[in-house]
């Protein structure tokens, strides 16, 4: 599965090969386990010719962890915004957010594990995002609150609970037991559900 | 603070300092990222006098893992003995799981991001700890759903929901906002309580 979308020309194909190749490595090994030269070699490169692409393993980890930060938000973004009615939208925004990381756990791994080890500029743009994901979380939080669909004690301890559930799959996900997507989404949807007293 | 209980005598405490020194540099820079030579380096040893402790750094990082598991588990499953009465005892694993990983973020890290990096030997045997941890959580959830305590769709799916909460904790926590242990084991029990219809 493509790493972050396509390109277009040759030059655009080569920069997707290394993302993926170190994507499959990063996985394996982690980022400092991981040498620009094992990333270039598998994606059938000299570290010369990767240089052409990504000046740096840094340059590469931050495309990997800044795609998957925005694809994320954009999943839970969009279910988010499928509702006006705060229950119907934070059961769409679970769903949508456990599915994404349960369909790309290789991805989202990378974007969490491998987080703390952006070089300082990178680390802040990425950040954004993290709190976007957030904030996201928190308003359903606070309008279904302010409606009394739910009742809640704490609305930021709510809002880091409910992300955990997806987050934490990045970890186990697929397990010989469980495996698909569909059925986490569904039952943590249901599970958050009951969290908020919806 | 130290990493595993002090065994007695000199020989116990170069294995703690030892041990010490590899917790510092696996939450910094990975397992993979990180040499035999660095962590004897900050242990005040030679790589030589290293190996006369452990054999290799595989060994090293069995040993925090392991203790890493064993802790927690038996922080959770004492305080499931705790009451015979599913709603308290459940509160009070919850508590005391989540607790106990936001006092160890550091060495609870490694055990949950390092544990794939496990030879197959070592990975059979924290697994074997991992397993009593989710049955711990998933005898309260049955218990408590025979009662009619609990009114849950999937045990499975539920112990697996609540284990994530406490261990998503080694991520991120302390916070700049979030810090205080007792805060967020307090809430996430209270969480965890309204997740299971309690």
């Amino acid at each position: 599965m493509a790493a972050t979308e396509t390109a277009n020309g040759k030059a655009g194909e080569t920069r997707q090969r290394l993302l993926d190749a170190a994507q499959d490595l990063f996985v394996t090994k982690g980022y400092h386990g991981t040498s620009t030269r094992e990333i270039a070699s598998r994606a059938g490169l000299s570290p010369a010719a990767m240089y052409v692409h990504y000046p740096s393993k840094q340059e590469v980890l931050f495309q990997l962890i800044d795609h998957g930060h925005r694809e994320a938000l954009s999943a839970l973004a969009t279910a988010a915004a499928s509702s006006d009615d705060p229950k119907v939208a934070l059961r769409a925004a679970v769903f949508a957010f456990t599915h994404w990381h349960a369909s790309h756990p290789g991805l989202g791994r990378i974007a969490q594990y491998e987080f703390p080890y952006l070089d300082d500029e990178n680390h802040e743009k990425v950040a954004a995002t993290r709190v976007e994901i957030d904030r996201t979380v928190r308003r359903l939080l606070e309008q279904g609150s302010r409606t009394g669909a739910f009742a809640l004690t704490d609305v930021r301890m709510s809002a880091l609970a409910i992300l955990a559930l997806s987050i934490d799959l990045v970890r186990w996900f697929p397990s010989r037991t469980i495996s698909d997507p569909d059925v986490v989404a569904r039952e943590y949807a249901m599970i958050v559900d009951r969290m908020v007293g919806a």
